[in-house]
């Protein structure tokens, strides 16, 4: 069994982004890889590469976790709690399957990188087991 | 270290449709099963084999993520923007842990293939690692 | 190739509750531990170890699968249907990296079983791949 691991690095000019990292993922020739933001204020997620869709789901995002003054964590000087209940949505993870030695994905699944809280340095770490 | 990697295929008469896919899991004698949607549009959950329990889940769904015209991914000619939606607060994926050649979950717990855009055919990669 | 499999218990005096597991993982020199809830009534996310925060996803979770009398589930004599669904909401399992023998999270990534049904006896499996 191999591993590896690869830290990917964002630093984004607004406060919230979508990124599209699909190729940035190492591969081994037949195993997983865990895509993983290392934030609580940033997501990772699989779907479609449309510009409109994207803003589809930004919508989607505040609506359902809206930004706002309301949150008790803004007692601790913060002002993101909408950018934690973004990550718990859309999730701060995936596992990729690979497959002779590609991301063994549908035709229209790309991974991104969602930043809810950006204009800062970020981290995702990629850990890929295999063979 | 072993790897398998199989293909799960659905067409549902349905739109929207939810399969009980937890006997189909592969297994080895120790490991963990990633089984992810190969779609946009379709969800992977864990949940009950209660048919009440899955309209609340289907109604649920709908509430929060609703069929509806005002979708931006629309102007594409597309008309599932409420399915995307639906794969991204469901999750398009699940790991089960695999302990003693038996997929190691609760007693309740049954592994869903939810489809959100159905009446095509789709499908579903589980890859096993473990020995 | 090593695997281990432990199983963490807990049995919680209020109804919902929100408990910081992140130092019950076992861990391997290099790999993910997969840490899974084995009820359907029960979620384990990643997120901040704030108390307001907490209560701000308590009260989230509350707005968008509110507790009622009215899922069709309860037809089985069950009360729970909310929790099913925030279970859904929140996710029953995270993958976590382990680099040089140590949870490869960031600064404020913890991990939290989230109990929605408590007063009972439940489990968590955490399983762990790696060498």
């Amino acid at each position: 069994m191999k591993t590896f691991t690869e830290y990917l690095f964002f630093e984004t000019k607004k406060k919230r982004e979508y990124i599209n990292i699909t190729d940035e993922v190492e591969k081994v020739e037949d195993g997983m890889a865990l895509v993983s933001a290392m934030h609580i204020t940033a997501g990772i997620y699989v779907n479609d590469a449309e510009s409109g869709l994207i803003q589809d789901i930004e919508e989607w995002l505040q609506k359902l976790a809206p930004e706002g003054p309301d949150y008790r964590h803004h007692r601790t000087g913060e002002t993101n709690g909408d950018a934690h209940l973004k990550n718990l949505l859309i999730g701060h993870q995936v596992i990729l399957p690979i497959t002779k030695g590609k991301l063994d994905l549908g035709p229209w699944q790309q991974v991104y990188y969602a930043e809810f809280d950006g204009r800062r340095r970020k981290r995702v770490v990629v850990k890929v087991m295999g063979k």
